[in-house]
C-alpha cells in the first residue's frame, strides 16, 4: 500500500520536475528535440496525475457527476495540446492525434492488456454489456468521420459545405455523449469509474484531490504550449510526417500513457475494470473531445478543425472499430487477440511513417 | 378495440380524401409544392392501408404464401413510385429512395422503436435468430451494391459492363430472396407476419381485405404518378438535391410511415414483432424490390436502373448494416442504441442536403 | 472403409496419370488450352493427395508440429504455382489467386458445406471459439491488405514506399501466425487437424505417408510450372482477364478442390471439423503463405509481390470477412447462410470476368 502511495508521489514529483525543466529549456532556447523529449515526459506524467486526481475526486461525487467530470477534466491535457496545436495551424497533427489517441488506447494499450493479462491468467472473461454499448457509440463516431471524409474525397456537393457538415455531425456526437450520461447514473453500461480500492490505492482527501488537480492543471496548460512549440522543429529534425507525429507521439504522450493502469488491472485479472478504463478513454475522445474541439475551433483558432480527415486515418479507425467489436462481443479475451490488436496498431502506424 | 378499428377507418378515409384532393390539384395545375405535400400524405396513408390489408389477407393464407404476397403486394407503393420516377428519368431519385427506404426503416423507425420502447420498458430482449438471418441477407444486398459501385468508381474493366454486372447481381439477390421463402414455411427465421391479435386489431373478412386492397391499389397507381409529377418542381422550388428528395422525402412517404406500427409494438414491449415488421420491410426492398426494378428497367423505362450508385449512398448503407448487426446480435436493445441509430440517420441525411 | 481407401487410391492414380499427360502435352507443344485443362486436373488432384498425406503425417506428430507442417507442406501446390507465376511476371494472377483461394474456401466451399449440410441436417451447431479466433486473425490479414492498397490508391506519401510497407506488414502477419502456433499446442483455438477416424479413413503407415508426400511433391513442382506455362495462352484464347483466371481458376485448382472434404464433413454433421478444415486453409494462405511469398519475391523473382492489390479484390475480401464473422459468431449454421456465402462469391467472381 505505502509502496503504491509512493508510486503516486513519484509520478507527481517526476511531472513537476519535468515541467520545470521544460520551462527552463524553452526559455533558454535550448535544443528543440531535447525540449520536446522532456516536455513529452512532463505531459505524459501530468496526464497520469490528472487522471489519478480525477479518479480520487470521483469518491466524493455521484457516478453521473463523476462521468461528466472525468470526460471534461481528465481530457484536459489532450484539450490543451489540441488547442495550442490548432493555434499554431497544425490541423493534421491535431486530427491524427485525436485518431491516434483512440487507436493507442483501443489497439496498443488494450492489446497489451489482453496479451499480458492472458499470458498470466489464460483466457479472461468479462461482462460484455458495457463494452458492447461503447462499441456501438464508437461506430457512430467512426461514421461521423467516414461520411464527411468520403463526401470530400469523391467531390460530392457536400464537399463545399464541409464545415457545416462537420458542425452538424459534431452536434450529433455531443448529443450521443449527453444521452450516454444518464446510463452511468442508472448503473448502466458506460462511464463507471474504477473504485480506488480495486487499484489498491489509498483514497485521497477531497482537499488533496482538488489541490493536486489544480496544480497539475496549471502545469499542463503551460507544458502543452511548450510541447507544441517544440513539436514542429522536432518533426523536421527527425524527418517524420506531421501525421505520424500526431498519430503516435502526441497521442501516446498526451493520452495513452495514463491508461497504462488498464494493463495493470488486466494482469490482476480485473478485466471489467481494465476494459472500462481503456474503452471509456477512447469513447470520451471520440464522442466528447473531438466534437467540442470542432465547435470551439470555429471561434478560437485561425484554421477550423473539420471532420474531413485523411482517408487512411478514417479507414484505420474503422478497422480498429471492427476488430474491437469482434474481440469484445464474446466477453472473452486471450493473448492471441492481444497480438492481433497490437499488430493492427503497428501496421497503421508504419503506413504514416513517411512524410 | 373499437377505437383501433376507428383508427383504421380514419387512415382509410384520410387516404381517399387526400388522393381525391391530389387529383383535383393535379388537373387544376395548382401550385406544385401544395400538390406534392397532399400527394405525399395520400401516398403515406395509402401505403399504410395497403400494409394493413396485406396483413389481414395473411389470416387467410399459409405463412409461405403470406410472405410472397407481402413482399409483392405490400411493396406496391414503392414499386409504382419507382416506376413512374424511372419513366421520368429520375434515376438518382429512385436509387436514393431505395437506399433511403432501407435507412429510414433500419435507422430512423428502428431507432425510434428502441428509443421509445426502451424509455418505457427499460432494456428489452428479443429472439435474435430471425434478425441475425436478416442481417446476413442485408450484408449480401449491400455487397451487391458495393461491388458494381466500386468497380465503376475506380474504373475497372467491369465499368464498361455495369448493366450486365447489375443484372447478374440482381439475379443473385432474387435467388437469395426466393431461397429465403421456404424458411418462412418451416417457421424459420424470416417473413413471418405479425398476428393481428398482437396489434389488438379486429380481423377483417376476406372480402373486405381484398376490396380494401383493390381500392387502395388503384388509388396508389394514380397517386404515385401525380406524386412523381409534382416532385421535380418541388425539388427546384425547395433548392434541395434529387438525392436528398429520394433519400428522405420519397423514402419516408412511400415506405417508412407504414412501419410506424413497429414503434407502437416496441412501446407495447413486443420487440420480436416490432423488429420483424421493420427489418422485413428493409429486407424486401433490398432483396426483392431493388433487383426486380433493375430487371424491369431494361424493358420498360428509357434509362436503365443499375446497381452503380453514388458511393456515399452505398457507404451509408454499409454503415447502417454494420450498426444494425452490432445492435441486434446480442438480442437486447436499450434507448441509447436507439439514439445511435437515429444519430447515424441524421448524419447521412444531412450529407445529402446540398444539391 | 475399403471403399474410401479405394477412393484415395483413385485420386492418387488420377493425379499421376494427369501429371504424366501434362508432361507429354507440354513437351509435344500441344494445344495450350488442352494442356491447361489437364494440368489443372493434375494440380487439383495432387493438391488433394498432398493434403491427405499431410493429414496422415499428423498422426505421427504432436499437434503443434502438425500445425506447422500443415501450413508449410500442405501449401506446397499454391507456393509452387505462385512462385512460377511470379517468375513469369504474372503478379496480378498471383495476387488474385491468393485472394481467390481465401474466397473460394471461405465463401464457395464453406457455402456449399452450409447449404448441403443444412439441407440434410437442418440447423447445425458448432463450437464458435475456434472460428472466432480465426475470424479475428483474418481481419488482421485483411487490414494488412487494406492499409497499403488504400495508401497507394489515394496517393499518400507511403505510396512511394509500398515495398517497405508491404515487407513490414508481411512481418506483422508472420508474427501473428507464429503467435497462433502455441495456441494449437495447448489445444487452443486454431490449427487442430481432423482425426483420420472422423473422415472414416484408414490411417497410413509413416513410410507410406512420407513416400506419397515425396512423390506428390516432386510431381507438383513440375506440374505447377507447366500449369503456369499453359495459363497465359489459355487466358488469351478464352478472352478472360488475368484477375479472373487467378481469382477463380488458379484458386480453385490449386487450393479449393482439396477442401471439398469440408463439404463431406458438413453433410456428416461434423461441423466443428468441417469449419476447421476450411477456415484453417484460408488462414494459412492469409497469415503464412502470402507474407512468405511477399518476402521471398524480393529475392527470387523479377517483379516484387507487394500487398498493394487491386482495390476491388481487397474490398471483396473485406466483405467476405464481415459475412463470415456474422455467420460463425453465433455458433449456428443453416442452408440460407450457405446461399448467402455462395451468392457473394458469384457476385465478386463476375465483377472480374471482363479483362
Amino acid at each position: 500500500m505505502s509502496g503504491l502511495l509512493k508510486n503516486e508521489w513519484t509520478i507527481f514529483v517526476v511531472a513537476i520536475i519535468a515541467s520545470l525543466l521544460t520551462a527552463v529549456l524553452t526559455f533558454a532556447n535550448a535544443n528543440a528535440v531535447l525540449s520536446f523529449l522532456i516536455s513529452a515526459i512532463a505531459l505524459a506524467t501530468l496526464a497520469t496525475v490528472v487522471g489519478q486526481a480525477t479518479e480520487q475526486l470521483g469518491n466524493y461525487m455521484g457516478p453521473g457527476a463523476t462521468g461528466i467530470v472525468q470526460a471534461s477534466v481528465a481530457s484536459m491535457p489532450e484539450l490543451f495540446v489540441s488547442f495550442f496545436a490548432l493555434r499554431a495551424g497544425l490541423v493534421t497533427v491535431v486530427q491524427s492525434a485525436l485518431v491516434g489517441s483512440i487507436l493507442a488506447n483501443s489497439l496498443l494499450i488494450m492489446g497489451l492488456a489482453f496479451l499480458l493479462g492472458g499470458w498470466k491468467n489464460g483466457t479472461q472473461r468479462f461482462g460484455s454489456e458495457k463494452p458492447r454499448a461503447i462499441v456501438i457509440l464508437m461506430v457512430l463516431a467512426v461514421s461521423a468521420l467516414v461520411v464527411p471524409t468520403l463526401a470530400d474525397a469523391i467531390h460530392t456537393p457536400a464537399e463545399a459545405h464541409e464545415e457545416a457538415l462537420s458542425i452538424a455531425s459534431a452536434r450529433v456526437l455531443l448529443l450521443g455523449f449527453i444521452a450516454s450520461i444518464p446510463f452511468s447514473w442508472r448503473g448502466g453500461p458506460i462511464g463507471e469509474t474504477v473504485p480506488t480500492t480495486e487499484l489498491e490505492e489509498r483514497p485521497w482527501s477531497l482537499a488533496r484531490a482538488i489541490s493536486v488537480l489544480a496544480v497539475a492543471g496549471v502545469f499542463t496548460a503551460f507544458v502543452s504550449d511548450w510541447f507544441v512549440q517544440a513539436l514542429e522543429p522536432t518533426i523536421e529534425s527527425w524527418h517524420i510526417s506531421q501525421a505520424f507525429a500526431g498519430l503516435v507521439i502526441v497521442a501516446i504522450a498526451g493520452n495513452a500513457v495514463e491508461n497504462v493502469v488498464g494493463i495493470r488491472l488486466a494482469i490482476k485479472n480485473k478485466m471489467d475494470y481494465a476494459i472500462s478504463v481503456v474503452m471509456n478513454s477512447s469513447l470520451q475522445i471520440a464522442l466528447a473531445l473531438t466534437p467540442i474541439l470542432v465547435l470551439l475551433s470555429f471561434f478560437f483558432t485561425p484554421v477550423a478543425l473539420t471532420l474531413v480527415l485523411p482517408p487512411l486515418l478514417v479507414v484505420g479507425l474503422a478497422l480498429a472499430a471492427i476488430l474491437s467489436a469482434l474481440i469484445v462481443y464474446d466477453g472473452e479475451s486471450n493473448w492471441l487477440e492481444g497480438v492481433a490488436l497490437i499488430g493492427l496498431y503497428v501496421m497503421i502506424a508504419i503506413s504514416f511513417w513517411w512524410g
